[in-house]
This record gives C-alpha cells, sequence and structure tokens, in this order.
C-alpha cells in the first residue's frame, strides 16, 4: 500500500496559475510560491465583491476516537467529488502547524486520494503564514518585557503577564520557564512560557478578521497583561501593532493550492480547536463564496466543539450562512463509543455500535439546533460489516437524516459521488435558517449555561472560585459581552474524556475564564488544556529525511 | 530628502524572471516568490559548472564608527556600476537579519540610490530562510531535552549543553533563562538561553555547505552538547539530522533580488560576523561565479575580521579566489579614528585624518598578506573637503594602492563609475596568488597567533585559564584541525574597543575558545560577545506602519 507521500508525490499537479484561472482569476491576481502554491491578491475581494455568494457546507465529525474518523479526507474528497459533478467547488481547510509534523502525527492534509498538494510544502513551512505570526507574537512579547525594561510607565504586574511567546515547534521543555536571569541589563527576572504557534491569539486574530486594519485593531486590542492596580493593559499601549500588522502583511493574503483532483483549495490559518475556534480564515471562506459555487470547509475536533465554535464564533462575526454540515463517522469509532477496545475494532459488532451511537445521534441534533441541514458521512473501513452499514443507515433514516458511504481514501472524488449528490440535493432545496444559539449580549454563566445545556446534555455548570472572580472581573472591564469559546476535552461531549457515546447525567466544571480581546472571544476551560505539546519518545522526525535526488522519506 | 523606504517604493522593478533571464536562466530553473523575489533550482549549478568563473571582488572597510562607512551601498552601488560599464555583474550579498529590524537598526539593503529591492520583504520574512533556520535549529534543541526528558541514553550532561534555541528577534529577557520547569512532565530543569537566529551554528552551516548532502552531514556534526564523562555529543547521535534538512530544503536555494536599477543580486544567508564568520552563502557565490562576469560580495565588520574569515575560512571551504578588494573609508570615519568627537566630524581635519588613516594603512597592509590587490573606495559625504580627499589620495599613491571617490549613494551606479574602472582594470590585469595566512593543520595557539600578529599587529596572545583547558580539550577530541574564526570587537584592531586606528604594543587576550564543528571553525571570543540583542528604550517598531492601501512607513 502506498503511504501518503508517495501517493502525494506520483500526484500530477497543474501549475498553480492554471488552478487560479479554474477561479477566474488572472496571473496579476495571484502572487506565486514556487510552482504550485500561490497566494491571492487583497485586492481581488473587492474585484468579485459583487459575485453571488456561492454554498457553505460545513465538514464535522463525531468525537474523535483513537480509531480514526478522517474529517480532512471527506473534506477533500467532497470538494473532489463535487468537481467531478460538475460543480466549480473550492475547499477551504485550516494550515497545518509545524510542531505536531516532527512528534507523533506526521502531517495534515487529508490522506489516500483525497489529499492537498504539495503535501510536503503544506505541512512544512508552506507560505511562512506560520512564522509570520510567531514573528508577530514574539515582538509583541520583547515589547512588553522591554517595556518593562525600559521603566514600566504602565505599571505593567509582571506576575499577571498573559501574552505568553510561541514557537512553531513541540517543546515541551518551554512550558514553563523563567526569563529575565542574568542581572540589570538582561531585564526583569519573570515567570514566562511558550505555546505552540497555533495557540497564540495572533493566529485567531488572522481567522476572524475582515481585513488588514480590522486585523491590527484587533491586535492593538490583545489583553497583554494586568498592570500592578488589576487593570487590563492592551497591546496598543506598547505601540507595536503596526510593525506587528507589517509583518503580517502577506500571511493575511489566503493561499491556493489544489487537491490531487486539481481541485482548488483554499488553505488559510489554523487556530487551536480548544482555547480558540479551530476553523480557517474567514477572509478566506468569503473569498471562496465568491469564487464558487460551493465552498467545503471543516471545523477542529467534532461536532459539540468545532461546530458550535464555527457557528457561534466564526458564522457570526464571518456574517456566513452554512446550508448545509456534513457528519464524517466512521464504524470503528462509534464502535469505540460503544465501548470496544481498540484491538476489537475489526471484529462486526452491531451491538456495541448501538450504543456508541448515541455519539452520532447528539451531534445530529445539536447540527438542528442552528437550524443547518446535517448528513452523515460514513467514512468507510475495509473492516466495515454490511450488518453494520445497514444499522446505521437505518438508524438515520429514523433520524429524517441522510446518510452516504464514503470512499475518497481509497478512489478520490469517485468515492464521494453519493455524498456529493445528497449535499447537493440539499443545497439546491435549502430552506435552512442559520442561527447562532446564543446572544453574545447576555451574560458569561448564561451563555455557557446554554452550550453545556443545549449542546453537550450537562444538567449544570459549576464554577471554581477563581473562574467566578475571572468573570467578575470581564464584567467589571466590560470585557464580557463576547461569544463564548469552550475548551474542553474533544474526546467526550461531557468534560470528562472517559464517558464516551452520549454521557447523561453530568455537570461541567469551568475552572478557568480569560479573554481573547483581539480575536473576539472568552475563553472558557473545563480542564487543563496543553498548549505547548511534546515530543515522543521516538519523534516522527527521526525517521525524515530528503535523500540526494530531492525525494521525501519519512513525512508520513 | 527622501527616505531609503520612498526611494525604495518608487523603484521601476522588473519581474524577476527578466533579471533571471539576464543571467542565462529561464522559468524553469526559478521558483517564484511573489513578483519580484525568486529562488534558484538546485540544478541550475548542475547546468552552468562548465561555465567559465567571473571574477570576485570582496567590498570590506576600516574599522566601522558611529560616523557610518557604508559598505553594503558600496557594494551595492559597484554592482550597478560595472553594469553601466557594459559588464554582465551580479552582486552577492548577505541576507538581513529581522529581530534588529526593529530595535535601532531599520532595515540592512544598502542606501539611497544603491539598495537592492523590494526592500521591504528582504528586510522582513524574504523568502523565509531565517524562519526555516530557526525551525531547524529549535527542533535540534526541542530533540536534546526530549532525549534527556525520554531516559538520556546518551548520558548528555544538561549542565554542558551548548546548543541553544534561537529566535530571530531582539529579546534580552531570553538570553538567560530556566526551561523545564513544572514537574516531571516538563522535562527536567535547567539553565538555557536563546540566541538571535543569525548568530546559530546551522546559519554559518548554510553559508559553508557546498550541498544539501554537506549540509545535512555538517548539521550532524554539531557539538550540542558534552557527556558525562566529557566527551562531546554530535547532533547525529540525536537522529534528526535528516528532519533538519527537510526544513532547509528551500532554503538552501539561493535567492535573486534585483538592485534599483536592475542589476541581479544573489541574497542568501548572513551569519554573524563575530562568533561565525560573517559572508553570505558559498553556493550562492559560486553560482553567482558561473552566472556573472564580475561578482561583488562583502564581509561583515571592518577588514581585519570580515576579510580575514572571508579569506581563510569562506574562500579555504570554497576554494574561491578573490582577485580585487576594495576596502571602503570616508574621511568622517578615519578623522574618528583620529580621536575626532561626532559632533566634530563636518569640520575639516587634516591633521584628524592624518592620524585617523593609518586604520586604513593597516587594513591595506593585511589586504597585500592574502596576496589580493587592494583598492580604496572613499565613499563620499557632502562635508567632505577637497584638501581632505587630496591627502587621502596622495596617502593611498604614496602605498601604491588606487583610490576612487565614490557618490553610489546620491547617484546609483553613475557615482561608482570611477571605482568599477579602477577595479575592471586590475581584474583585467590580475597578478593575485590568494593564499590564506594560516594552514589550518596547525594548532590552535599558532592560528590564533598568526592572526593575531599578522592582521591585528598586536605583540601576544594571553589566555584565561579555561581558554587553555578549552583548547587542550578540542585537542583530545581531535576537533583542532579547523580554522579560527575570531570574535573581537569590531571597532579596533586590538581587543579593546577604544584603541582607535593603529594600536600599538597592545596584547590580545583569548576568554573563551568553543568548537563549531558542524560549520567547521573554531570560535575564538576575545571578550563578551552578544548573541541576543535587546530593544532600545523607543524600538523601530513603534514607528513602523503598513496603511490601508498597503504603503509601508517608518521601516527606515
Amino acid at each position: 500500500m502506498k503511504s501518503d507521500i508517495q501517493i502525494a508525490q506520483e500526484a500530477k499537479m497543474e501549475p498553480i496559475k492554471n488552478v487560479a484561472e479554474k477561479l477566474g482569476l488572472c496571473e496579476e491576481d495571484i502572487e506565486y510560491y514556487g510552482k504550485y502554491k500561490c497566494k491571492i491578491s487583497l485586492d481581488v475581494y473587492e474585484k468579485v465583491k459583487n459575485n453571488k455568494n456561492g454554498k457553505l457546507v460545513l465538514v464535522t465529525a463525531i468525537n474523535p476516537t483513537p480509531a480514526g474518523e478522517g474529517k480532512s479526507t471527506v473534506t477533500v474528497g467532497l470538494g473532489q467529488a463535487m468537481n467531478k459533478l460538475g460543480k466549480n467547488a473550492v475547499i477551504a481547510l485550516r494550515e497545518p502547524s509545524l510542531g505536531p509534523v516532527f512528534g507523533v502525527k506526521g502531517g495534515a492534509a487529508g490522506g489516500g486520494y483525497a489529499q492537498v498538494v504539495p503535501m510536503e510544502d503544506i505541512n512544512l513551512h508552506f507560505t511562512g503564514d506560520m512564522h509570520a505570526i510567531t514573528s508577530a507574537n514574539n515582538l509583541l512579547s520583547a515589547a512588553i518585557d522591554n517595556h518593562i525594561h525600559q521603566g514600566n510607565v504602565l505599571g505593567i504586574d509582571s506576575r499577571r503577564i498573559v501574552f505568553k511567546r510561541v514557537m512553531d515547534m513541540n517543546d515541551r521543555a518551554l512550558r514553563h520557564i523563567v526569563v529575565g536571569m542574568g542581572g540589570k541589563v538582561n531585564g526583569f527576572v519573570r515567570e514566562d512560557g511558550f505555546n505552540i504557534t497555533v495557540a497564540s491569539e495572533i493566529m485567531a486574530i488572522l481567522c476572524l478578521a475582515s481585513d488588514l486594519e480590522d486585523l491590527k485593531q484587533r491586535m492593538g486590542n490583545i489583553v497583554v497583561a494586568y498592570n500592578l492596580e488589576g487593570a487590563p493593559v492592551y497591546a496598543k499601549e506598547l505601540e507595536v501593532q503596526g510593525a506587528m500588522a507589517l509583518l503580517m502583511k502577506d500571511a493575511i493574503k489566503p493561499n491556493l493550492v489544489q487537491t490531487l483532483e486539481n481541485t482548488p483549495a483554499l488553505i488559510h490559518g489554523g487556530p487551536f480547536a480548544n482555547i480558540a475556534h479551530g476553523c480557517n480564515s474567514i477572509m478566506a471562506t468569503k473569498l471562496a463564496l465568491k469564487l464558487g459555487d460551493v465552498v467545503i470547509t471543516e471545523a477542529g475536533f467534532g461536532a459539540d466543539l468545532g461546530a458550535e465554535k464555527f457557528f457561534d464564533i466564526k458564522c457570526r462575526y464571518g456574517d456566513l450562512t452554512p446550508e448545509c454540515v456534513v457528519i464524517v463517522a466512521t464504524i470503528r469509532a462509534l464502535k469505540h463509543h460503544g465501548g470496544v477496545a481498540k484491538a476489537e475494532l475489526n471484529v462486526p459488532n452491531v451491538e456495541a455500535l448501538s450504543k456508541g451511537i448515541t455519539n452520532l445521534e447528539k451531534q445530529i441534533e445539536n447540527i438542528k439546533k442552528f437550524n443547518v441541514k446535517p448528513v452523515v458521512a460514513i467514512n468507510k473501513f475495509i473492516t466495515d460489516s454490511n450488518e453494520e452499514v445497514e444499522f446505521i443507515k437505518e438508524f438515520c433514516n429514523k433520524m429524517g437524516v441522510q446518510v452516504a458511504l464514503c470512499d475518497v481514501w481509497a478512489k478520490g472524488g469517485e468515492g464521494g459521488i453519493e455524498l456529493g449528490n445528497i449535499v447537493l440535493n440539499i443545497l439546491e432545496n435549502n430552506d435552512s435558517k442559520f442561527a447562532p444559539i446564543y446572544s453574545k449580549e447576555e451574560s458569561i454563566e448564561n451563555k455557557i449555561t446554554t452550550i453545556a445545556r443545549e449542546i453537550y446534555g450537562a444538567d449544570k455548570v459549576n464554577y471554581t472560585l477563581a473562574a467566578k472572580k475571572q468573570i467578575a472581573e470581564l464584567e467589571k472591564f466590560e470585557l464580557d459581552k463576547l461569544p463564548i469559546c469552550m475548551a474542553k476535552t474533544q474526546y467526550s461531549l461531557s468534560d470528562n474524556p472517559s464517558l464516551l457515546a452520549r454521557p447523561n447525567g453530568f455537570d461541567i466544571t469551568v475552572k478557568e475564564v480569560r479573554v481573547s480581546n483581539g480575536a473576539g472571544f472568552i475563553v472558557v476551560q473545563t480542564g487543563d488544556i496543553m498548549t505547548m505539546p511534546g515530543l515522543p519518545k521516538v519523534p516522527a522526525a527521526n525517521k525524515m529525511d530528503v535523500l540526494k535526488d530531492g525525494e521525501i522519506v519519512g513525512l508520513f
């Protein structure tokens, strides 16, 4: 069996200008990064803004399991299928983070015959967006410590600097550090830590900004610290938001690449899906809607986190109207939710499936709460039995939801025709009336309660004393009228990763509440969220190489 | 008077493929990064390797002063002048570091009408080479701490990890840090620190490597630490040099841009000029020699550091034969060497000039010791008096060295015609027989003595006990047969920055000796070298902005 990198390197890519041409773009509209990647100039949106919008489709999933669901693969494959069905489809994806590529994960650009290419570039430096974010973030960090070193006119409390440095690397040693050691010329000693770049608030800002001016303003609005009197200190008080915007002048432009079947894919921005909202950029999504007639996008983790934030944060800020949601599941993953151990997942087991499918049931119910039509995509595995497939189909039929078997990993777009037809049918007969599930003007606690009850199925929400105090502080400084960004385990509908399928009778406990004021949301932490991964005993990096003839090995 | 960024933004740039065409390159040979930057494919060298080599000219300077000399400006201007004289000239420069752009310095791409463009890109992310180096460096760092965390089979002594993390930012708070805090899951606590990216050994390696295989091998040869028994631990023992090479697969390709007068400029690599050798890459220089008939390159700081390392390190490894050296001086700077305060530099003062010119005299003598012909370029300032100019001309005539007034800052290539003609004359009647000044097979102390006596004019070399011990250790592990990379103040021929002009009767004191085994040189420190700059009270960043229409302000 061929590896992803082998399939990708055998692909017949079209010169990127040909892909751009499919979208009605000429050479003046693009900026090349090599032969197969380009950025789209910011002027283009102005030129096409009176085009009719295409239809927006979100691909999401059940709560992820170690069995794997293949959400990105289905997203790419569905885009390829749409093209085969005669649609001018555009895929809008997140950019992968460089750090995890060297850890356990390998790359993140779909899989099998449903990949975006050149995958080796997309998974490495791509067009430098991550590096630009790293630079802008760390310029702001350097400005904070420099401000304190040069006299601290703003009275920054060095114990309460909430804006951290970032690096696009899995490096646990940088999680908790002490900086400024070595005496007077090296600044003041304080505790600090690095996050991975995708966890930077700048990344979330890039993905929610409407243009360069908005990006600059949002970066200026970041709460970087609190002063000794307890009031927030904003990035703009350090006067580097202009230089930060200058560093981001190219990163803000959407990137265009293609799938293995030459379907255009805009890959732009990739914030964390827990402490941030986990969606690609609004600018890329809106541009895709002007350039294509169907736009397929995805959101991080399962629908309880990813789709909820897509709706309540991204669609709210971007004024987007999704018209169909594909929920990806695998039979293996549903059996895992039904209590089957990883080693037993290959054995047909309808009973376990019937227990685990309640996770899918809840995700379907949730999507309906936003007034958007769900479709279920069963991402095919060779071990699936007919009986299991039939069971899911019947279950979905009873819920009034259409379902398709999907084999894009092995067959590319061809394997997504059934799914594509169902989605197209929904789009053509659309009666969705999308709306967010809460108003951002409500109190922080009300907003959290709505999400916890309606989406997670929790009984009630508990708060630690610290969280209560943080909420009161945000209210005091009028930083509370923002959407909520829940940071919760992705493995369960609850805040306990071991409660699989569809748990009942549980509470959600809020441990920390802080504002990402530049991005424009309130991060609500229900557990310890790791924002800087580590490397495993044998990192994926150890198998990677580039040979004399340029051949790349070990990237997957 | 127009600022550099204004002049640069008014420039009529040619599409980069036209610039490439002048060098005989077709579209297949280049990889675009936007419309005005490209990388040159690695295959190109194979195609042109049988071309006759062009002539190599080094631009260097007297010891730098606060008055400014304008070495890069003369380098760019001389390239432009050569083009006006009908030569197919190629400029080979270093890439600027991003960090200092936000500090005091602004950009670094020449000045006035002798600049390389697009200067805003060259000074910001350019084609991402610095970011690739940062990533490769920090992957190795993460692998070191991960190795210790995962059981430390190699027995690395966490007190003796000599390979540091890097960031391309001026951030004093990161000079001395403690990492690995927060308990067991976050690794072992140890002291660490960040260097600025251009100080990374990976940068020096990039600039000395002959190809991707050599790059990988050199990265594997880095001494990252010592084990608990005191023996060196090499990067290759951590098995990530393949992944590091993968991260560098594009960074290794030379970058092509143009001057304001459309002269081709290869800008590639930019190592520190103190703890590294301060020259652009050998790969770019060798490629330039195959593509042009005259290649103008420069080296860091004054000739005592820059030219010496260019000859003894870069030319030795690259098998390069420089045929002419331009020594840049300004009358103001020579008067500074003669003891004139900055405020008085505008006043004609032949007496001070006659004292300060001994610095130039020594640099001329030094160049001759390498059997290469020197030329003096007086970079014109409006305050220069005729009497002062005549004095220098006479002085150089007596030394048998040709001298030219140079006004490229105000007039571009036109202002460098006199210099260009002199250089061409030397190249056409070349009788240089370049040779390094010492054999790398000599003992470390002998090599240092040769440089200190012959180049600096020192009486003798003293060693601290620590340095003596370090030399003995390098000899023990057979890491001593490498060229020397002196880290000394750039402001004086001595190791005391306040001894200007041509000091006599001084000793050099060696404080630290360590090996950059991947790069292939021994770093000899004669003082405290700052490898992570800080930001000033009002950083240059505070004035920078990018406006709604894309206009960039404050970059200079």
